[in-house]
């Protein structure tokens, strides 16, 4: 830690600090400079709150030397994080895709789609059970009932899931039936929930929030990461900007620099960035070349009739057209965008991970 | 809702267009223009989803004319929401100052702080039991303890105790000792949590967001005014923008907006927002000045040893200078920061709200 | 200046860095913390590019100490600068107010604004001969026209006048007839202009621009400065953000940080902040009570046929009604907004600074 | 235009919104909703003003349906603008590479770097001889001297130079010299400069300012393109965001949404939004992915050497690996990145332009 002292300061006010600091265990090298003194803090930084030292008498600023992340950091593990979820690979040479409707809105219609996305291409499936909607009045999901489609489309497909969770006290349930947890933009930093699916083991996707630094980002993964769940994935989905003519601004440099400064794969969420599905093609290209490691696609069969995110969701015909591009460009940065049909169904059984399903059950 | 097609729209795609709508119960009125058709569409904005006319052929954008939040709105209840919580009034013509630590750090720092704030002007005693940190590795709060001490310092005080709650399992546990729940910035669109919240029928203060619109903000609120809670005060804290020199952004106009958008009390947190306390004083004035129903305020005795926020922590005597110079303020527009005398310490008994208190047990 | 050099940096990158900066004439304190080497660098900074060091080979990351802006900061200079334009003392004790319409839209229009804008209290007049217009379709200012009736209204009420000028070019001109020229928000870093308006010797009023922090704004008044102009007045008139209620986001910390980082006045814009006119009396009485040194109000007899801005003008009854208010704020923070019956009109005459003035020669 | 009026909007309010709209020529088209009225009005939107109408009795919002740009837009001119520079086509199928240095720093140094740059796969010359610095004391360029050796590099390599001009007076100077003039980010709102830019009939560059949307980076554009200045190349580099890790945020989804709203070509400077040469790669790889027509790279020799923004400046080695790494990508999606040695030299001549050239002089 750097303490900046403001011109003029007393030396009885750097006395303090030296005494505060040494007091903590830290070295201290004060700098004599002409107009001010600046004291170089040595020792770890949590020891110390910067903050404190901001507040005593004569100190202009603090700056922080280390990073606050450490489990997240490239510093703390330098080879890149890689897991398989359900014969997916993910944080290697692969650029996994995961495609599938914003909402679960009912077991034919995800089961459809699950096919349509299998052929298009992708590797896991996505739908949301419970989702997270600005209106109370709005369809808020359906819950179990869209879980258990969704663990049916995975044995029908073969292909893992991811599902949002935003209640800790559900964490567990979610865990039954998906392959990876999904925490979305509006929870990137409700430390409960992170805490829960840190917890949880299970393999966790984290949404940068809509404002949040790099930083933030990391600092979030390491509440998971601090529970010894290192099965972490990131994935920027756009921020808030000024522009209007697409729902947010896809941060594309969030790739590479957290990648840079985190052993953590990186995915990106181009249709919550666009808002728009004229713009998805695009994003989706940009952030493969860029070195993303995987896409979040919303695909729906008929998206003017969409529960949710209809304006931002691909056809299944332009999402396979798409899928083909994006092998090219894979190519070009020296990645692949495996086949997919190594992922093999399973037969459909009595009961999920324990759980009884009633979906199948009226199958039979 | 206003549909904008696209120059050169099919009439077809126009006629797609009000067949769903219409089928949906709502009137339809086309405007023929020049360059292009727009469609007024008549009728309850929920029943039709935006976004899927959005996503129709020839539409270039959908424009929402009703408001998406009703409860929360001056056009619902014109009339401002006064409500009164442990005998301070929020919402009328008063002006009510909320002040204490950020974190409770132990129980007899918290006494002594709350003293400091009664005798200051402060109506409503703040202190954090539960701790949104940034790092998991810092403190993360007292917990059911520090709730213990905030309850103990109501009784010694008579001021009621607002503290941040973060996990809607522990909403039952926080309402036992706290007179109003606060939703901190980083859960504003926590969903789980609001509905918790809102069921509990507790007052609620709900800070904004750090990116968040005003509309946005009167949506979180709509989720907790959904449940019938309807005792719920709005808190602006400041946002995210380019200025480096404060923590964030205080967004003065909020308090003007949301107060003619909304019937619900609004507050400023300027310590938040300023993150120095040598700003704390303007931000304060000037939200008074602009009309706030209130304001909270960080304060710590040695806040060069507060565990958190000691930055921008005032200490008592220039909390109690700043009260008495916004006296002059509020008078100035035509309002008053009430003698706090009126609130009276209730004698220390066995049990807060049927909770046997160890922290009081201590003492016999 | 400090440099932090990466985990694991070679002791030959340190010593590259050490041989750069020593060659320049600065002195270096490493500090050799247990991950990493982190050098003070004591010493001019003008001397060495901060960005330089940041290439080097080993470098993580420089961080500068000392402010980049010299004769704007309080260290340079730390008492207020106060100076008199046109009889109105600006950066006192006392609240200026600058009122009038956005453009000049003709003679009598003008001066029957301004005689409404003395009778409510404004002590300078403002209006736009040169309008920055976001399309090139738009009325863009009478020019020279507007400039005359400017001065034809200064000698008939006895305010100073203020108006913007956008181009290098026409600096001379509009010094002619103005008393203080207005730097744009999106001319805040239009160097050429700020030499121009620099080397006028001419007082200056800088608006910050829509996304530049307080460093930067004290920058653009330095260009103005570094030319011996010291009268030079600061502009808050709100930033870009997220919120769509208000055209801007009014950030009222600007105004203490301002004022606590520089000697300059600062005032403030409430009107292109809001945007609406039912928001300008908050955000006006809020600037004043956090410490502004003077309002700039649009005014206008008939907002609704305003050729710019309407929306957001207060009619000239509203502005002498929030006046009078205003002087109840001021005096509540030991300020005073005073009588403005000592500006004294000059006999209309025949040229003003030099210049045949045709509008009143008309009247001959 | 769309005028909604409040709920519970007066008859009266509503009549006279329809008289000024039809006294102005438009027509009108009530829509009577449940709870408020809506007015559509048809004709141009020029003739009213869009604020006038928001500030009269009873009205909520104007909503502007017609894009307020005309010419710059692909409803104007739906095919894409191609044109020819000095050999080079920009915005057809090839992707267009402008490399060089931030500022021309000498004549052998500038010399040096266009060769190196050619080498490596650069179709245009970039250099800066006027630079925008945030300090006045800063290095502003070299000027007229740096713009000659702009002028001999270009006749050495064949290749066209790009530079910036900031001041109106200097346009046709830097005319005489260059073959694409820049607007650079701070002066994309400059009316004075794009004026005379436009009027220059020269191509331009046309970066959007830091916090701007695509709706006013096309208004902009549209005062150049009003003088019947066609050749138009916008320009992304970057919006003011949260990250810190980057000097600016890229925007990616510029690209796409620029190409959807206008016919002009789009380039993306990945330099600028970077900050830091390490990622400069990765956002230009996604640009080309995302469909820009061209790229603008800084390329420094001695980037620790460097004048300016040596931080973000690839070395000519790097470069020419990046630019063989990016023709794959421009395949992928179907462009190409020409080979430039079909641009050649000329041989020096006594004058450029009728100026005479003391640079070549020195060399006879």
């Amino acid at each position: 830690m750097i303490v900046v002292m403001k011109p003029g300061a007393k030396e009885s006010d750097v006395q303090a600090i030296i005494q505060k600091v040494e007091k903590a265990g830290c070295a201290v090298h004060p700098i004599i400079g002409e107009n001010r003194v600046v004291i170089g803090v040595v020792g770890d930084g949590q020891i110390i709150d910067r903050r404190q030292i901001g507040r005593m008498h004569g100190v202009e600023s603090v700056m922080p030397i280390t990073k606050p992340y450490k489990a997240a950091s490239r510093e703390f593990k330098p080879e890149d994080t890689v897991f398989d979820v359900g014969g997916v690979t993910i944080g290697g040479s692969d650029v996994v895709i995961m495609a599938g409707p914003c909402s679960i809105e009912g077991r034919s219609e995800l089961l459809e789609m699950a096919h349509a996305c299998k052929e298009g291409g992708a590797h896991i499936l996505r739908g949301g059970a419970y989702k997270p909607r600005t209106s109370p009045y709005a369809f808020q999901g359906l819950g179990e009932e869209g879980l258990r489609y969704l663990a049916e489309a995975r044995e029908q497909t073969g292909m893992p899931v991811i599902t949002e969770v935003m209640d800790p006290a559900l964490v567990e349930l979610v865990c039954d039936y998906a392959d990876i947890l999904q925490i979305g933009t509006r929870n990137m930093q409700n430390y409960a929930l992170l805490n829960a699916v840190g917890k949880s083991g299970h393999p966790v996707m984290l949404k940068r929030s809509m404002s949040g630094t790099t930083k933030e980002w990391l600092m979030a993964a390491e509440y998971i990461l601090s529970h010894g769940n290192e099965r972490v994935i990131l994935c920027e989905r756009g921020i808030r900007a000024n522009e209007t003519e697409t729902r947010n601004t896809f941060d594309l440099s969030a790739i590479p620099v957290a990648k840079a400064l985190s052993h953590l794969p990186v995915i990106a969420d181009p249709s919550h960035a666009a808002g728009k599905w004229e713009f998805v093609d695009s994003l989706a290209k940009g952030a493969v070349a860029a070195g993303a490691d995987g896409l979040m696609i919303e695909v729906h069969g008929t998206p003017e009739e969409a529960w949710s995110d209809g304006r931002q969701s691909l056809k299944p015909k332009r999402f396979s057209k798409m899928v083909k591009e994006l092998r090219g460009i894979a190519q070009a940065v020296g990645r692949d965008i495996p086949d997919n049909s190594r992922l093999v169904p399973s037969l459909p059984k009595n009961g999920v991970n324990g759980h009884a399903d009633p979906a199948i059950e009226i199958l039979i």
